[in-house]
């Protein structure tokens, strides 16, 4: 194609050169906001995120570990879960979650949907089963119309109400970050300062495991490559799924996005501020003992792909009857 | 005034003759739609409403245990506090609170922004100290900026702190129930089911404690009048506050708003059907054996009393810095 025909082309598409050219060339990519086609199931999700009554406490909601006013997290080194019971690993954030190739730390879970099972049944979690979680939607009236108006059957089933949260998740995108913008054509969405920790950050060969729209979340990678992480943390990772040798102490690369909301950072929640674990990742990934400046470089850059966050009216829960079966917060 | 002066009257003021005697001659009066003039104020209460970093753990915020999309309580017998300590009595809902003489079921606290302070410093509940919960604030610069913009010094205090929760609970009115309709003149808002249960309610006196725009809230109260009240609660009410042995077992009359939303019921939560607690309220205060249709009919009514319910975005909390002090969710 020569020049002219691409300016005009360019011209056509209403699209400035340096836009075009940002996004062909750079390795992130900017997220799409998110068009909401099923928005029943949507704001059903949305009450089941926050409905405290899917654990086994009746305290104890998807949103607890998952906080959306917290960047989808929890901002805790691990968990708390049923009985302020230790959790084993860090709440990764539930933000642009639908981007990652699988769900967990070690990807155990293929899907949101499958996901979102996981933690009601977990004992350290909400310690619930999912047949007893189901009693308690069965015995609302306002649920059990819902979901027989979105899913036209007269019951209520687990692959429904997982299926809800997970459509309702898939909501949780994070657009227009200054990042985007930038990728966008916007030359003055991020400073000097900011684009230098961006060149930084593909120089070092950060982006080769951070990439695409979530910034990561696309590939399981070994936690120290160069030289071992250090941790008390008994997580191995994905051998726990694969029973590979070689998946060994391997974990789902999360996501950068918004990753100035969702520290403490790494599985097990052990660094809190961002530059430390720039240097880490840098040390132990790409054996790259970074100068102070670029730390501060990359950590600007880093800041900069904190997107919308999710904004909805708190959700109004239906309440229990007669007929609900009580919480259990403690065993006497 | 002769009758006929006063139609004119009703008809200049174009209020029907039925709205202008139902708002005169009952008991209950409608809940006004709260008119928000400190805007910012209110955001930033609403923000540390929902801030867990103000809890030893960074788990529980004020939302935890009145929760606003569960009627503004925690729906639990007695809520569940740091390290998951069992909570000595039942979590009022926040709905309204305003309204109250005093806050707490003793009364103990003179108003809301008294009340804000408490639970922080709790060793049961946040389990935190005034002084570390500003510390964390303080550490962080959105915060530190609302503050300064809104009470114009450079520091931040507790009395701003609980001003700004307090201000924010202000706004936490439920206008509009069905009841207040009919109130204001809507004769097909309630059902005749519902009016007779509202007939039987004032002839048998309830009313003499639930009334006024909280349908409650503005006196203390003897539990168990006539009858005494069995509980294996050890709570002794406001003799507490008083040191006076006739408040002995002596609460504040709690709202009858939203009271759907508020199970489980009483300063004990050991009532989850509102059908028993109008059972037991009749017997226990009143000496009145009701019938098991006034009893339904009590019910239907009670139900008319839910308003709108709280109407917001929810809150985005501004991100810790490398000088937040890190939460303790486990002591090890």
């Amino acid at each position: 194609m020569n020049k002219t025909l691409l300016l005009g082309l360019v011209t056509l598409m209403n699209v400035s050169p340096v836009m075009a050219n940002r996004l062909a060339n750079e390795p992130i990519k900017p997220i799409q906001p998110f068009i909401i086609t099923e928005p029943d199931k949507v704001e059903l999700g949305k009450k089941l995120f926050f409905d405290p009554r899917l654990s086994r406490s009746g305290f104890i909601s998807c949103n607890s570990c998952h906080n959306l006013s917290m960047g989808g997290s929890d901002n805790l080194p691990t968990s708390i879960g049923h009985n302020w019971q230790q959790g084993p690993i860090n709440s990764p954030t539930v933000l642009n979650s639908s981007m990652n190739l699988a769900q967990f730390w070690d990807g155990r879970a293929a899907d949101l949907q499958e996901q979102a099972a996981g933690p009601i049944a977990n004992p350290m979690e909400m310690a619930f089963s999912h047949s007893l979680a189901i009693d308690v939607l069965r015995s609302i009236p306002q649920y059990v119309a819902e979901f027989n108006k979105i899913y036209g059957s007269d019951d209520i089933t687990l692959d429904q109400v997982t299926n809800a949260i997970a459509v309702f998740e898939e909501t949780l995108v994070t657009p227009n970050s200054r990042f985007d913008l930038w990728l966008n054509g916007n030359d003055n969405a991020l400073t000097d300062t900011e684009i230098a920790g961006y060149q930084k950050f593909k120089q070092i060969g950060c982006v080769a495991c951070h990439n695409g729209e979530a910034v990561g979340g696309s590939s399981f990678q070994r936690m120290g490559i160069m030289e071992p992480y250090q941790t008390d943390n008994p997580a191995e990772g994905r051998i726990a799924v694969t029973g590979k040798d070689a998946d060994r102490f391997s974990f789902k690369v999360p996501t950068l996005r918004n990753v100035e909301l969702t520290y403490p950072y790494f599985h097990d929640g052990a660094y809190w501020k961002l530059e430390d674990a720039v240097d880490v990742m840098a040390r132990l990934q790409l054996g790259q003992q970074l100068e102070e400046q670029d730390i501060k470089n990359i950590t600007a850059f880093l800041k900069t792909l904190t997107g919308d966050q999710p904004q909805f009216a708190i959700p109004q829960l239906p309440p229990s009857t007669p007929n609900t079966p009580i919480p259990v917060p403690f065993e006497n």
